[in-house]
């Protein structure tokens, strides 16, 4: 077997979801929507979620090493659209959606299906990405019966179709 | 927010897809399934896969430092249930199935929807699991048009309910 698909045709063939991670760092508030989170270990209850070190929210998350993962249902392409777009940097894309904060301090999406509330336990560098593994340490569902949004649903919202290599 | 659901309730909101995991090292072959799976970077093209080491598999995945992704797809419930019962551990569960070698030699089922081939580039403990960072060298679409499996879709096949913590 020597045939090789493109890297994107056969990437886009692993499942995700799609969430939008918030983080709070002293008086300084930020999100942007991931779909590179899986859990890794049951107990403890680690999940491992890769980020963009160049994003403009990576050192609220460092700094406060925790963050929330709101989880988005099927058919919230609009709270994906908002908080996936890379405009607006230095805006607080929170100001203008209901929200809560986790006990941890970071923002919660209210109309997300659920959050999970989440500590940073290590970092690893994984190519041009962190990989930030952290302990579940809480969180609630929030709307029953709304299925968790696929990542192939947002089709090319977030323009990484044009970040993978043409071949291998 | 400091109403906590159960870890089980919670963590089944993220999406993961299902997978056989292929590795052969010296004249030995085995596969195991997996759903703890995600990319982690665009270049170099990584992807993560946490996996139990006390797993009868992960000595040969770490002696072969390769494996390869067969990606199952929508309905591909018996074959989920064939490599991801816990009996029979010493026998080769690619015997029975239409099979093919990776590049990399390990073994890939050639009715998956497609298969990435991969090589282990960094390990790091994750709990009670291990997270293997690992660059994909190739890989095929086999069968087009057809899903990707929901991990959720399985039920509780791999009977990992009863592995999560009762409470937070």
């Amino acid at each position: 077997m020597t045939q090789n698909d493109s890297p994107l045709s056969l990437l886009r063939r692993l499942s995700n979801g799609l969430y939008v991670v918030g983080v709070a760092h002293g008086i300084k508030r930020g999100g942007f929507t991931a779909a590179w989170i899986t859990q890794v270990s049951f107990d403890p209850l680690l999940v491992a979620l890769s980020v963009n070190p160049g994003h403009a929210s990576f050192p609220l998350l460092t700094g406060a090493g925790a963050f929330a993962i709101s989880i988005l249902g099927q058919g919230q392409l609009e709270l994906a659209r908002h908080f996936g777009t890379q405009t607006g940097r230095s805006i607080d894309k929170f100001a203008t959606q209901r929200w809560q904060p986790a006990a941890g301090g970071a923002p919660v999406l209210s109309d997300a299906i659920a959050y999970l509330d989440c500590r940073i336990v290590a970092c690893h560098p994984a190519g041009d990405h962190e990989l930030m593994l952290s302990e579940v340490v809480g969180g609630a569902i929030l709307t029953e019966d709304v299925l968790p949004m696929n990542y192939a649903e947002t089709g090319n919202l977030d323009g990484s179709a044009a970040l993978y290599p043409p071949r291998f």
